[in-house]
């Protein structure tokens, strides 16, 4: 039987080490075209790995046209030598449901690009210079308008911070609140913020969640002068922040002196209809945070934050020019001037609704296992069925084609290893490519399902 | 006689203050319409000021239409109560002489707007995604040949970075080179890197200059691990960085582990013919830092740095996306490729070099001082003449409404205080109005200049 090492310490998973071990046999002769695969489960015996794993290396080749199915016989290699050539090239993504994952299609080009070519047309001194720091006044009060509409927090045009996306304005604020305070985040969390903190030179202070949100006794015991958290939308349980915790949140902020910093990403894609305010909304000191990477698009770079009157001095203090390019700016500001921001929103939100359906009969009809209720943000929680051991889920995927993460790959603190829960992130494909990942995922992860074809069932 | 209280601890110029009183005394009818105001000289003893102090301040009544200069005779006040009201107003600057001014008339509008119209009309939903942390790759291509041209740097496309200008690009080195080293900065030196450096948690040095670029010997004294250096064109002293020194600096870096940041700021602009190519060209572990606030325009928030190759992949884990947006990246690279930066450059150059003339034909023909040679950059170090106090000499100017700053004012270490150079920016203004800005120092500052007119006869 063919035989291959697999090593557990290898950087690659087993299900590509696997892949490529018999795509170079293919491509040396070792299997000769014609031949036959052993069977799945004999395959797995043989080199003590799962099933799982040895069906998602079949389904490559298949795939890739190296080996045929023959109805009730088995898989028998269709190609001849040097087919392996390129045997060490990752595995394709070509499902991503990752949660970074944003939807490209439906951008407003047209009114974006004429709103832009009205800007350029104008030849406007001001935008060749480089301005105030905060963002150029115009879009400070436009956004000042928008927050208030849609997150019910009044914001006075003068704490506003118009920045580079996320990574700048999150390394500014910790300029601002000083280094030397110890930094809470969630854990799980939003590794992303996470790492900026740490380049940033912050000293993290993992705090757990405790029913859904940060445990505030244990943010209390940390001794954290500042805090990160995700209200609306925790990354990456879904969860909303309750009332009671909110406020024992502010008593902390009050009692310590401590800064909270208010992440609200993801807060306009709320499919319940249910629209809770902002904590900025409750308490001006507050550091609120938001990004247009997904309510337009991550190529524009563009967020801001409305900071506590007290910091704007010292954020006019250490800047000299707002990072975003005096063009841009003013584009935004005619889109949100336009009422064009709002109708987008609620465009996307409708799409992703749509999505966020087609996800949930996909996992249902394939029988993937059993997905929490997601009202907001733009991926959904899986538990996922099946027999594939937890470890295994993302790259088995990996190997199909499929991104995906686990809960616990989130986590900093031990002990949800086992966890077999997977973010499916579901804004960057549409309703058919969504259950076509779906359908490859079923197979990687050796699901097969109810009855009926699913992708023809569902699809229409 | 009319008379006020001066405070020397006032956050305003004695002239400020003057002026400001004065003009309360006019709006309260305490100075009536008609009547003369005390001669400088008696109102400067009086006071206990220099009569350039009190020249400025009548200077700036007169160009409000306050009072009116009557032919040997004196100034009288032509204005009644309520005239003043508004006295609490900073003076206007109309005269920019700072180091920081750009041109804003010139920039390639026409191509630029074309440029981007092309970008915007293509609708790649590359243009949409967050991409490459480091800038497009095509981009980056076009980087590394305009940079092997002007420059004369062999850096490779993975090594470039391109980002929301100085203050996103030196925020990222810190993180990269890590924030435990002391970061030496020359003294003087440039005041914004400085800030950048101390807001993003570093411990700073400053390290005195000898014979015009920094002492290599106080540095290794210092025990720094990183030097922030502009051996193009030292800032503010406008020298060059000599073969020696350059040399020393790397030997300081090799020996020590040491990272220099080398800010190419202004090379561009040589009037002499020379090009000396950056250091980066000789050691591939120099961080070279450039901006296109100058080239091009502050608005556009863009630079690039070159890393050495060991702390690109630092850089990667470290970020996720460019902090300019792909719309703008995309046009730049179209600039470049075209052939467009090169041509723009040379005509600025062109400019610059006129609007340097001018600078010279004023100084020289008004008699404010001692240029000293300037063979690059945007700006001129003169050694004022007059009898102006040298603490005065800032003060004086802004209060005619011409901004300037002097040469100590970037000096971290004491001693300098009594110096009377000053740095002359005179890239932001044309040459008409960069005679009458030297029109209005002369005035400020009670030089009486030699027999001529000098605008008259130097602008024709």
């Amino acid at each position: 039987m063919f035989t291959c090492t697999l090593r557990a310490d290898s950087r690659k998973t087993l299900c590509e080490q696997l892949y490529e071990a018999l795509r170079r046999q293919i491509g040396a002769g070792g299997l000769a075209d014609g031949e036959k695969l052993p069977s799945k489960r004999a395959l797995a015996a043989h080199l003590g790995v799962s099933t799982s794993t040895v069906e998602a290396a079949y389904g490559r080749l298949l795939e890739e046209g190296l080996c045929e199915s023959r109805p009730r016989s088995g898989l028998y290699v269709t190609a001849g030598p040097a087919a392996g050539a390129d045997a060490e090239k990752p595995p394709e993504i070509r499902w991503d449901f990752g949660t970074g994952a944003a939807d490209a299609e439906h951008f407003p080009y047209a009114t974006w690009a004429h709103l832009m070519r009205g800007v350029l047309g104008r030849r406007s001194a001001d935008l060749l210079l480089a301005g105030d720091p905060r963002g150029s006044a115009g879009l400070r009060l436009a956004l000042s308008g928008l927050v208030q509409r849609l997150r019910g927090i009044t914001a006075a045009p003068e704490t506003l911070i118009v920045g580079a996306g996320t990574e700048v304005l999150v390394s500014d604020v910790l300029a601002l609140v000083g280094r030397d305070r110890l930094f809470a985040v969630e854990d799980p969390g939003y590794p992303r913020v996470r790492r900026i903190l740490s380049a940033g030179g912050a000293r993290i202070a993992p705090i757990p969640l405790s029913g859904g949100a940060l445990d505030v006794r244990a943010l209390y015991r940390s001794g954290a002068g500042a805090v990160y958290v995700t209200p609306s939308h925790q990354f990456p349980t879904g969860s909303e922040m309750d009332e009671a915790r909110r406020a024992a949140l502010l008593v902390w902020a009050r009692e310590t002196g401590g800064f909270i910093l208010e992440d609200d990403y993801d807060s306009e894609f709320r499919f319940d209809g249910k629209n809770i305010p902002a904590m900025r909304g409750r308490d001006a000191r507050v550091i609120y945070l938001n990004t247009f990477s997904r309510t337009l698009a991550p190529g524009l770079r563009m967020g801001f934050m409305a900071l506590p009157e007290q910091l704007v001095p010292r954020y006019m203090e250490q800047h000299s020019a707002c990072s975003v390019p005096a063009f841009q700016q003013e584009t935004l500001e005619g889109f949100i001037a336009g009422g064009y921001m709002e109708r987008h929103i609620a465009r996307m939100r409708t799409l992703y609704r749509g999505r966020l359906q087609a996800l949930r009969r996909g996992v249902e009809a394939l029988d993937l296992g059993r997905l929490h209720p997601c009202d907001a943000g733009l991926y959904a929680l899986l538990e996922a069925g099946g027999k594939t051991p937890a470890g295994e889920l993302v790259p088995a995927a990996a190997c199909a084609g499929v991104r995906l993460t686990r809960l616990s790959d989130y986590a900093l603190m031990e002990g949800a290893k086992q966890d077999r829960t997977v973010l499916l992130g579901f804004a960057g494909m549409d309703e058919e490519r969504i259950l076509e990942g779906l359908d490859r995922l079923a197979g990687a992860w050796g699901i097969r399902g109810k009855e009926q074809n699913p992708k023809g069932g569902l699809t229409k």
